[in-house]
């Protein structure tokens, strides 16, 4: 149903019924390991180059998101996904074998929250009974494609992220599983003019700044209304910038936001200066923690809200800035 | 409405009402020069690299069809939109002024058929009243990208297409326009095992066949039943191999298949080899040629088949294959 003017209300409330997140071994040496459902030790994820170690983790996840939905591979009738990689190689070489209706997404480290809205829309419209949705990024991969290979050994100012290694895979369907999708708002590009390729937290705030403010006049909501408001990769410099940004909209999340870039490490003694990032950041702790929270009601309702910053290679080499997107979705506990 | 495994049926069948085509000077000198909305003889549409060029031509295109569809920009609910370019930086930043929420698509050669079928999806499920699609790419960006600067001078094979600069932008509406879309079959990935970056009509044929055979049988019809066929960039190579894999899949398509790369240039008077290929190929050919088509009663029911190859320069370099992917628009004429 149309609700506001960019935003979504599912009158069938899709349903998150399987997951799976698959994360490196950095990832699982941090506070929430024992909640990803598969740590690799292995970088390569057993093949010979840091792409295909991507694509290896992406199918292990949806493999394993369809075994938790208790269904099968042809039972699902699309599949939304996409990584940070040019031309989403991480995506095409992935779920090349699972031989699934395909629809290429990229939202930068968004991608899970358009995913979703993509997905819980198709399911609303009554055009599908089960629907996939997926996204990756892997340290290497994205280093090499964004900033520096890793040999070159250079040096990362304080504002920077740590790209995660991990996927995250949701299986959707009609039936009662870990949480419902209730609705979406969907992005604008918003660019401040910011020029760090080290520094995305201020690039992507603003944008998830100006989605909240209009999913909270769209929905008539305010932030209490939820248990939590989800950051994707903001980290701590971005996490300031949002909260700041907000209040001077007349919106105080300080009491109930959380990033995932910021919980998925002990940034000190980790070393990830502020915190992790990329699609795989948001989309693997929303299958290893936030829809467990849902489920176990320990939350009612969270938004989640994935944050991507646009730049490319070469964007950013011919000067350009880093505008940012967001893409918020409702998340509530099911039904009893 | 489900219709088989991977297509969709429209019941409310989405209108096409508002189109606009921008291409380069070497399209403008085509055999379809007369049909195109706007020709820029400044392959840097004004400003100072490619990328910048084709963010230019977005904006133009997607301008030029909001103003053909008579609506204001803030009536647009989505933006379905996506290019080559690695982090489709085309995309973001020639819509960025236009500041309508946007999902960004990757599918190679194939994302105007991906959006339309996602922007359809939304206007049946009623949940927009306007929707924008579009796709674009330009030569200088994309042999950039993917091959070599054009600076280097190299040589290519006469199974080489020319990457279309040029750019297609679509609105969908609930009102009577230039054509209706009634139904859609979404790709799958098919990797025959091409390695060769330089004949992408072998690498997309296959991707082609597949989908045919799956949205005949879906929507339980013959090729017969279109008046045309038609096929993103497959170009002379890509057109025989197309024909002869369908015809040993029992579907004879010779008489009505027609393909965007051959039909957009004069192969042998301005040396193009195999043809027309890019997003922007069969993006700029439907809003210049195809919908205007069907508006007249020229054509009544048309199969447009945007057809991707799904590399990158990375994929390519590591020595992985060339997989294909494409996804079929059903286009009728509009109601009386």
């Amino acid at each position: 149903m149309q609700q506001g003017k960019s935003s979504l209300k599912f009158t069938t409330e899709p349903s998150i019924i399987g997951v799976c997140s698959v994360v490196g071994k950095k990832e699982g040496e941090g506070p929430l390991s024992a909640s990803f459902d598969q740590i690799e030790n292995d970088p390569m994820f057993g093949t010979d180059t840091w792409e295909k170690a991507e694509s290896a983790m992406q199918k292990r996840a949806l493999s394993g998101a369809i075994k938790d939905a208790n269904i099968k591979t042809s039972d699902i009738r699309y599949l939304y996904a996409g990584d940070l990689l040019g031309q989403l190689i991480a995506t095409s070489f992935g779920v090349i074998d699972l031989q699934i209706p395909l629809l290429g997404l990229y939202g930068a480290c968004s991608t899970m929250g358009e995913s979703l809205c993509l997905s819980a829309l198709c399911i609303d419209s009554g055009n599908a009974d089960y629907v996939a949705s997926m996204a990756s990024s892997h340290y290497a991969s994205a280093e090499k494609q964004f900033r520096f290979p890793l040999d070159y050994g250079n040096q990362r100012p304080y504002s920077s992220t740590w790209t995660v290694t991990g996927a995250g895979a949701v299986i959707l369907g009609k039936r009662n599983g870990y949480a419902k999708i209730t609705g979406a708002t969907v992005g604008k590009i918003v660019d401040l003019g910011v020029q760090d390729s080290m520094n995305m937290g201020a690039a992507m705030a603003p944008a998830a700044c100006d989605t909240i403010v209009r999913h909270m006049k769209d929905f008539d909501r305010n932030p209490l209304d939820y248990d939590k408001i989800i950051t994707g990769d903001l980290g701590s410099v971005g996490k300031k910038i949002l909260i700041h940004l907000l209040k001077e909209e007349g919106y105080d999340i300080s009491t109930n936001h959380m990033d995932c870039g910021i919980e998925i490490y002990d940034g000190e003694k980790q070393d990830t200066h502020a915190g992790g990032s990329g699609c795989g950041c948001s989309a693997s702790m929303l299958c290893a923690v936030i829809v467990k929270k849902l489920k176990q009601k320990e939350w009612h309702r969270v938004l989640f809200l994935p944050t991507g910053a646009l730049l490319s290679p070469t964007s950013f080499n011919e000067g350009q800035s880093v505008p940012g997107i967001a893409h918020a979705i409702v998340l509530e506990s099911p039904n009893e």
